[in-house]
């Protein structure tokens, strides 16, 4: 059997080899049974969403058998009342958001990725997105799971319940790791009334160090107003302009930009303005545009979000996703400019993230493939004792399994073990992925 | 020797023994060698908090080994650049909500026993409280978490990251776990904006079915301001009047009233003011009073917190924390007080709850102990196929162990179990919740 090109790769570019099969179950039950054949006969499996992952985690090895989630893409309910919906692991983000604006309700997890990767594999690597701050990651919007065990057990769980105290909560083993527990079938999702007018702002600060005391000020100022708080390397932003002919409204100046967000209640606009206005007069910001029109703000949106496109000029490029303590930031960036800069002065870094919610990536390129384990070991060893992550969101995968132990206590990785091996203990699902 | 009186039950009421000792450790250290010994003894351990619980789980048993935390109460640091705070497990929530304060931040799980309970003990029960509406339960407050497992191991995991994609998040193997996979030792939270002014009113509805359609247009006016809604029955409210000596504003008439809370912006007294005149228009309202000063909103919610006074004039009292979908609410409701007062006319059935969380209480009483088993089948039975959950915020412990069943599927309890296996193969710390 040939299988077709698009089920071997994800978006990191890594690919291991050619699987023997790859499945595309309708329900639960054939998912189930898929796992129990394959199990039967010894046979690895690789557990595929909508493979935008950026670690490798759905790339298929030799031999292995493919569960591609694709076809369960169903919707089976709205709630329109309370304001919940269910659905099958297959639907795309979009087919959510879509799903929920349709009935009044809101998604909250949104990224560029949105028309292809799945819900179950956001829930898979507990993706984050540009609205983290005021609604948290995809963890935070699934009220109830399903699951099919290594065993071919079916555990469900989709209660609907904004609050459950009734012994373990199963949904956290299978959110977050990355289909090396179990594979998701359905979700009940929580919905958030529609956030009503935004405003959009893009600011400049004197410094990197300058960026805590002004998301600090916005948070206390703006309370739950506040949903995104981006920010941009001036490389970056430049970059970004060129390659989208998106100008950018900052006068040369600081290397660090941010793209600030408030919404919901009237006064959204009046209130970023305001914040804004008083972090200049304190001198946190140097520069400052706040969007006159929706087509402004989507211009704003427009340069932060032009990483597919900054990605396929570095190709072959290495990304990252590094979180850590706000106090750490700049010296951790300072730190990792000058390695990288050093190492490889051919190649670009662009540096951008979700600062509001600890997380920075980087993106560099190009890089040979046969060099990609030293940037890497660049940028997460500047990581090591900073109380940081290696991933704040995209999920560790295989690219990252090797650094895992830099952020993470060796007591941690053993429990995580001992998770495994109860749940999976001939490493049937997703092996290699996380940990050996 | 003697055992403490006040050691041997928590709020509940149970009581199971008298434990061999109780220790109050001073470190993670000190925890992680009394674990060891006692396991190498073959001793059981019983994990106590502030001893506030509902279903008896920090309650002992005849030589057992009690393991007490209320001396480890520090609070470590307090991070106020970015609102976050290390503590040991035994601070109360209120040294918590208090330290927060002093720092310009503000700590969002609140509820009456926060005085006596401990964070630790908060987190094991994954409590609630009256603001879960908008910041969710305690498990949403916790970053990062120390335990310690059965062996002993210790595992330190004590991130401080709003978002971490860096394998399974081993924080949800402890918190609502009851003390049964570890016992907490440490925790790092994440801080509030304080929520500046907040408005509060007292809404009567025109029937039970009407409280899903005023918290959808509550949710959706007023989207992150809306923080409480927690209703009352009328009988609750008439007896919190009599005791407390507070008059209620509302005059008599329906059944069923609303607490209401808005909280942000100099916009939320208005806010709530305009919502409820449209709920009022619209047929949702019946009769409404908004409190015009702090104290009348004081006088408001010490009707709704009355509890510990209406507790002790029912005793012994039965009381249930159940969820279940708004749907199912009026005709469960209905249900329950039919078959209460048909089989025990005598006693008193009071309901109330955090509707906005899906989560009823209802307190019945006087019951004699051996009738407690007959009031928990009359009300975990009218559960059954409603979606539900026999807890919503405060845990299983003993008392609810034999009902669990109701409303969780045989496929998780049997994952609980084997999550336990792993974890606790002797069965040492904490046996005999949640499952056997
Ligand atoms: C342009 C772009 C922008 C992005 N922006 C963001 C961002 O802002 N925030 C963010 O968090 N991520 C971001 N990502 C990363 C990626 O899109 C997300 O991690 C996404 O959630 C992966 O979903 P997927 O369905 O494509 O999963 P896949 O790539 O197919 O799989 C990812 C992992 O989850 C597992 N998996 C997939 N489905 C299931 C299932 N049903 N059950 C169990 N395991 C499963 C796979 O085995 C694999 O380990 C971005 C990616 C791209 C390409
Ligand atoms: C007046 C009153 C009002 C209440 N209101 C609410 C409410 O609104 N919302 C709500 O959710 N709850 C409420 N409760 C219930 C109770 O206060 C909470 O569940 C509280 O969180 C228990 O904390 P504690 O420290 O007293 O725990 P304990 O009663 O001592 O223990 C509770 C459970 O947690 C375990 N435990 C305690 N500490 C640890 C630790 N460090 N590590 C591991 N396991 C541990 C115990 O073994 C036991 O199983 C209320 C109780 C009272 C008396």
């Amino acid at each position: 059997m040939t299988v077709d090109e698009r089920y071997l790769r994800d978006w990191s570019g890594l690919t291991r080899g050619v699987p023997q099969t790859v499945h595309q179950p309708a329900s639960t039950d054939e998912v189930a049974a898929l796992v129990r054949q394959a199990r039967r006969e010894g046979k690895h499996i690789t557990v595929q969403g909508g493979l935008t992952g950026l670690a490798g985690g759905a790339v298929p090895a030799d031999g292995d058998v493919v569960i591609n989630m694709g076809r369960m893409n169903r919707i089976e309910y709205v709630d329109d009342v309370e304001g919940i919906m269910q659905v099958q692991a297959g639907a795309t983000l979009q087919q959510v958001q879509e799903a929920a604006a349709a009935a009044g309700w809101f998604f909250p997890v949104d990224f560029a990725a949105r028309g292809s990767c799945q819900i179950g594999g956001n829930a898979a690597t507990n993706a984050g997105g540009t609205q983290v701050l005021r609604y948290g990651t995809l963890r935070d919007s699934v009220l109830g799971i399903e699951a099919v065990l290594a065993d071919g057990e079916i555990v469900t769980s989709l209660t609907r319940l904004v609050k459950n105290s009734s012994g373990l909560d199963l949904r956290f083993l299978f959110i977050g790791s990355e289909g090396t527990l179990g594979i998701i079938t359905r979700l009940t999702l929580r919905l958030q009334p529609p956030p009503g007018a935004s405003a959009t702002a893009l600011a400049q600060v004197p410094d990197i160090a300058s960026l805590s005391a002004l998301l600090r000020h916005l948070r206390v100022t703006l309370g739950p107003q506040l949903t995104a708080y981006e920010f941009m390397s001036a490389e970056f932003l430049q970059q970004a302009s060129e390659l989208t002919g998106v100008a950018s409204p900052l006068g040369p100046g600081s290397a660090w930009s941010v793209l600030i967000q408030a919404s919901g209640g009237a006064d959204a606009h009046a209130n970023l303005e305001a914040a804004l206005t008083r972090a200049y007069d304190d001198g946190l910001v140097t520069d400052c545009a706040v969007a006159a029109s929706l087509a402004d703000a989507d211009k704003f949106w427009r340069l932060r979000e032009s990483i597919p496109e900054l990605m396929s000029t570095l190709k072959p490029t290495v990304n990252f996703d590094c979180g850590l303590p706000m106090a750490q930031m700049p010296d951790f960036v300072e730190q990792v400019q000058r390695a990288l800069q050093q190492r490889y002065p051919q190649a670009r870094h662009l540096f951008m993230g979700h600062l509001g919610d600890n997380n920075i990536h980087i993106l560099t390129g190009p890089h040979p493939e046969s060099e990609w384990f030293n940037v890497e070991e660049i940028v997460y060893s500047a990581l090591r004792g900073r109380q940081g992550t290696i991933s704040a969101e995209h999920g560790i995968g295989f690219l990252k399994k090797p650094f895992l132990g830099y952020t993470r206590s060796a007591g941690e990785l053993q429990l995580l073990q001992r998770i495994k091996r109860a749940l999976d203990p001939d490493n049937t699902l997703n092996p290699g992925r996380i940990f050996d």
